[in-house]
């Protein structure tokens, strides 16, 4: 490159990278990679110019551009050469397009990078999530030429793929476990002295890993699982670690769910059972070791092209999944064993489903009850950056609570129960084809229609049972049931303590005594042999339990921040994305706001695991970020007994929502002794 | 601490240190071990100033001190405080010590710091050679008080474990394993936030490794393993992290014998047999490990006091060690899969009998046929700082030679053979009681009179028979052999070409026809139902192989430094301290040299090992020494041949020996055609 205040030579040229605007004058015959490599231009390339992978493509534009004040010849670069030819021939190129590394410089020309030759290219996802993520792997392919060995000048092979990684790479600090260098002599060979690496570098190492390695060039895949590893269910994403595509989800029930089915009975287990913690560390190993068989084998790609994995969790999970006795969190003062981000090889995980020499990254943990996931969601969601008072409210057994601006970001955790995953719930159970998801009752007639997943018809209309036929309707998901009792207390079947009203109080025979309580009918299959779908007053009691939580976290968080309203909600969760903005007010899980202001943010903790899968720079981001969040410790916090109390009723039996019609005010507390007056915790 | 320069006052007082000389002024009432660190002075502290560990024991000098100007009063230091007195009432403590962090300034003092109080104490071992080791181990047990958790400023226990090893110890950037991390918890409670840890810092490493803690403060023992892993037998030394003394010392036979006894027999049994590579490995690794098991039972101590094994050893083995296939080494251009240093975790040798997080070190190898157990004799003997020519043979199944001053110097190996460890040898037996290891025969008389080992007797002293007993005489050890076939040649026995007499032609009915030759009788116990012990021709064969190979490589690296002579003689190897430096150059094992300047160093590469255990230094210092080390390649170097052909004969068929007394010029070659012009590989 040449200085750019010195007079132009006929002997080079000036060539001007878009979109990045970066320009330099550089000698004529110099190849578009080296030029772009000089002037920091990001234009990626795995072969390092040798014309194998062709990351590097760039497109040259011609003729004049007076905003540049150039005009570019059509002689700008040399000619299509044999290897261009050969790769397109066989590969396939859009027209227009040069390889980089072939294309030299012959006159002042204008480049573009295109987005997929961006190493930090941003990958827009639409079915997961809108985030934009910028990669910054861990984990890259590199592909080297290594010098053959030298009886006069003896080094190791190892040394010489060390010097090719540095002169060609200029990486620094380089290792390898002995399992890697038993297979490097042989791949050195193979390859005649030209091997692929895949390189890790996680962002606290000062020197790098290799991870694996193929004799030649070797284009991948390279793949990483975000795990969100909750009390009651495990996601995973799998994502290429080379362009952030998302390539399947999937998910399973937490196994531990046996052992307790929130976290509290969890830590109550281990501490009642001698090696009880152990127990449960091997279930949720073996359940995360299936589900990355499953989400592989879903896709069709190889386990063993699994390198890294990322975890968020709570911290009773996050200590059940390192091996670690989740006791000291089940008592104050909720001593942590370790607060830090985590990173160590998979093998200590005992995965046998990734890779030998995958790596696994744990977000950091903000205190004994507010853990990795809540971080995550942090990562995700960005509180810290809002100019308006934003509560996030990440919905799962134990909800994850964020509330906070620019200036100040406060957390805490809720121990909401299963009720929302569809546990504890009569008819309820996870999202899949046939359960409810959508339901509406008729202020006047108090029947209800319903939608199921795997169908986009409501049951009132015509070739709904057709539609369902294959399922048939099977029960009511989390997003469902809490559509269903905010209907039941909008169409006045359910008062504000909470209660079910008879046939007699409510004028429908669909609300059917059942002991001295009273269910209400949304569905009958019996007839079909499909099973009769109710709401039981035990299932609203479980919501109530739940939703009560959950608000009464948000409200504490709102009591230390010195507010009474917010000015937006984030609902995210597994079925964030899923559940009724409406509803959830209705019901009183989230206080008053302005409707258009509540937003699903979907699963927000698995976006942040994917955030840090795929970027480095986004881990050291939320290590410090994580510092900065004040966490709130509702264990010990006697407003938060109050809270809870006042939003047992439904909505609430102190805080208004002035954006919500009026409700029914119905009551149909026939004892006041004994029901009306009891207190849950 | 004060600046020296201002004026003196009332309120401090001069401290000085020896032997150090270091000095400083200090505010009255600072403890002795805070002047010490605030000066530099080496004095130990495990339990950092808590008055338990006793480390930092000195010894105040009080009087007139003309050579420091300075007078020590009786109340220079605080009175004995309850702490001393304590520890010494159970401990016990040499009269006049004080701890250095209970006696605090009172007015000027001198203080020495005994050498077992000084952290990089140098040890002096007798036993297994002379070597001064100064002490800078990679792994050391320090003492830490832990905040205790606020659930107000949440932090992890591990973090705060990490705060008070920074503000207590200076240590920054602390890492432990998920079973580290485990066992945080429970220990710390116990210690009632008092813990003691064994923090492992390799000389490559940016960060500490916990690799043990314990409840509260420990003692101890922190031990290592050198061991130097050789084709035929496996030596280790048991030593103590903190002071370097070598509690116990013990060997067994390579089990990889039986997949040939050198080790190009063994790289072929790798290249014929798919996966026997993998066979050796096991093997070794499985000797190792019950050599551990061995040397701490002996020694009666745990085997999970074992934090750190440190390997030398020869290419092949170290490979096969490493689980890396060593067939490049079989054939030019002899490329090591990694020449560098390595350090991993010992769990990566699938080792049972050392602590779960031990782990190894393994010396650089300087080329393909030089290794690093070559590297380990040159931390032992440092030929890179001789003033004379200095010629060093590490005599074992591979002799690592090595020759040079402080100007150059050179290294080869040289395929001897098993014979000079008593393998390959018809009444060859190990180095143990029973086993002939000096003789001589009377040049007149050609009677022999032997020593065995176990027994301080000559065998025509009265009492021998009693004295050896138990035992009985076994068979031939390495040096006895090299000692027998000396004297035969020197007695008249055998001729320069290395064949026996018969009878007829020596004089003595000892040489007794077997077969076509003769072999010489040393001790008939079959009357006793022992074995009848000769030397056969066969022996005298093996001999002469051995020693021819190991006399060529010295005389290739003489020729490659342009010397006809050395100055110095260095014998190392396994039993290198029991060659006799006279019978060593009679049969032309070495070149002519005077006698006294032939020196046995005992175990060079086991010591080098222990060097590089004991002192991380060390480590730096051989990494940068091998490159300094200049390989030549006996392989496929003519001269060796021709050389290797020459010394065939005893002492040599061309070069002289003027340092020896002139031989008996006899001739055995009845029949020239056959026996005499044979050539030998």
């Amino acid at each position: 490159m040449k200085d750019l205040d010195q007079a132009e030579t006929t002997s080079d040229a000036l060539v001007i990278f878009t979109p990045s605007g970066k320009r330099g004058r550089f000698a004529l015959g110099t190849p578009i990679l080296t030029a772009a490599r000089q002037l920091g231009v990001d234009l990626d390339s795995v072969c390092g110019g040798r014309g194998i992978c062709s990351k590097c493509q760039i497109q040259p534009s011609y003729g004049e551009f007076p905003k540049f004040g150039v005009t570019v010849q059509d002689g700008a670069l040399t000619e299509w050469n044999e290897v261009e030819a050969r790769y397109k021939r066989i590969r396939g190129m859009i027209d227009g397009r040069r390889l980089g590394c072939q294309a030299k410089v012959q006159g002042d020309v204008i480049v573009d990078v295109p987005p997929e030759s961006q190493v930090h290219k941003q990958v827009i996802r639409k079915a997961a999530s809108d985030r934009v993520i910028a990669m910054d792997p861990a984990t890259r392919l590199l592909f080297i030429e290594v010098a053959e060995p030298d009886m006069h000048e003896p080094t190791g092979d190892f040394e010489r793929v060390k010097r090719a990684l540095k002169d060609q790479w200029q990486v620094e600090g380089v290792e390898a476990d002995l399992g890697l260098l038993r297979r490097l002599q042989p791949a050195l060979r193979k390859g005649e002295w030209k091997i692929t690496v895949a390189l890790y570098k996680g962002n606290h190492d000062t020197s790098h890993r290799i991870l694996d390695l193929w004799p030649g060039f070797h284009e991948g895949p390279i793949l990483g699982l975000a795990i969100d590893l909750g009390s009651t269910t495990i996601a995973a994403h799998l994502c290429d670690l080379t362009d952030g595509r998302v390539l399947n989800s999937a998910g399973l029930m937490n196994p531990q769910i046996r052992f307790g089915e929130d976290l509290m009975s969890r830590v109550s287990y281990a501490m009642m059972n001698p090696g009880g913690d152990v127990e449960m560390t091997t279930a949720v190993r073996a359940a995360i070791d299936s589900l990355a068989h499953t989400i592989c084998e879903e896709a069709g790609v190889s386990t063993q092209a699994l390198y890294e994995l990322v975890f968020v969790c709570n911290p009773v999970m996050h200590h059940l999944l390192l091996g670690i006795d989740p006791v000291e969190l089940g008592q104050a003062p909720f001593a942590l064993a370790t607060s830090g981000s985590m990173a160590f090889p998979a093998r200590d995980l005992n995965l046998s489903n990734v890779n030998t020499s995958a790596r696994v990254y744990v977000l950091p943990c903000i205190a004994g009850h507010v853990g990795a996931d809540c971080a995550a969601v942090a990562l995700a969601e960005e509180p810290q950056h809002s100019e308006d008072m934003v509560l996030i409210v990440d919905v799962g057994t134990n909800a994850e609570i964020l509330l906070g601006n620019k200036t100040k970001v406060l957390a805490c955790s809720s121990p909401t129960g299963p009720a929302f995953e569809g546990a504890q719930i009569s008819s309820g159970q996870r999202a899949a084809p046939g359960a409810i998801e959508r339901i509406t009752i008729d202020p006047v007639t108090k029947e209800p229609r319903f939608r199921v997943i795997g169908s986009e018809l409501w049951s009132d209309e015509p070739g709904f049972a057709e539609a369902v036929g294959a399922t048939g309707v099977t029960g009511i998901c989390g997003s469902g049931i809490i559509e269903a009792v905010a209907e039941m207390r909008i169409a006045g079947l359910v008062d504000q303590g909470g209660l079910i009203g008879g046939p007699d109080q409510t004028g429908t025979a669909r609300c059917e005594a059942e002991g001295r309580t009273h269910a209400y009918l949304i569905h009958d299959g019996s007839a079909t042999g499909g099973p009769r779908i109710t709401v039981t007053q035990g299932d609203i009691r479980a919501i109530q339990l739940a939703k009560a939580a959950l608000y009464a976290g948000a409200r504490l968080l709102m009591d230390e921040m010195g507010v009474t309203t917010v000015d937006r909600v984030v609902l995210a969760g597994a079925f964030g994305a899923h559940i009724s903005p409406r509803h959830a007010m209705v019901l009183g899980m989230i206080p008053d706001c302005e409707l258009p202001k509540v937003i699903s943010a979907g699963n927000a903790a698995g976006t942040g695991a994917r955030i840090a899968l795929c970027n480095r720079a986004a881990r050291d981001t939320i290590e410090a970020v994580v510092h900065e969040i004040h966490k709130v410790e509702t264990a010990i916090e006697p407003r938060f007994q109050e809270h809870f109390v006042n939003a047992s009723a439904i909505p609430n039996a102190v805080d208004a929502f002035p954006h919500l019609d009026p409700l029914p005010e119905v009551s149909f507390n026939t004892n006041s002794g004994a029901e009306g007056r009891r207190r849950r915790r």
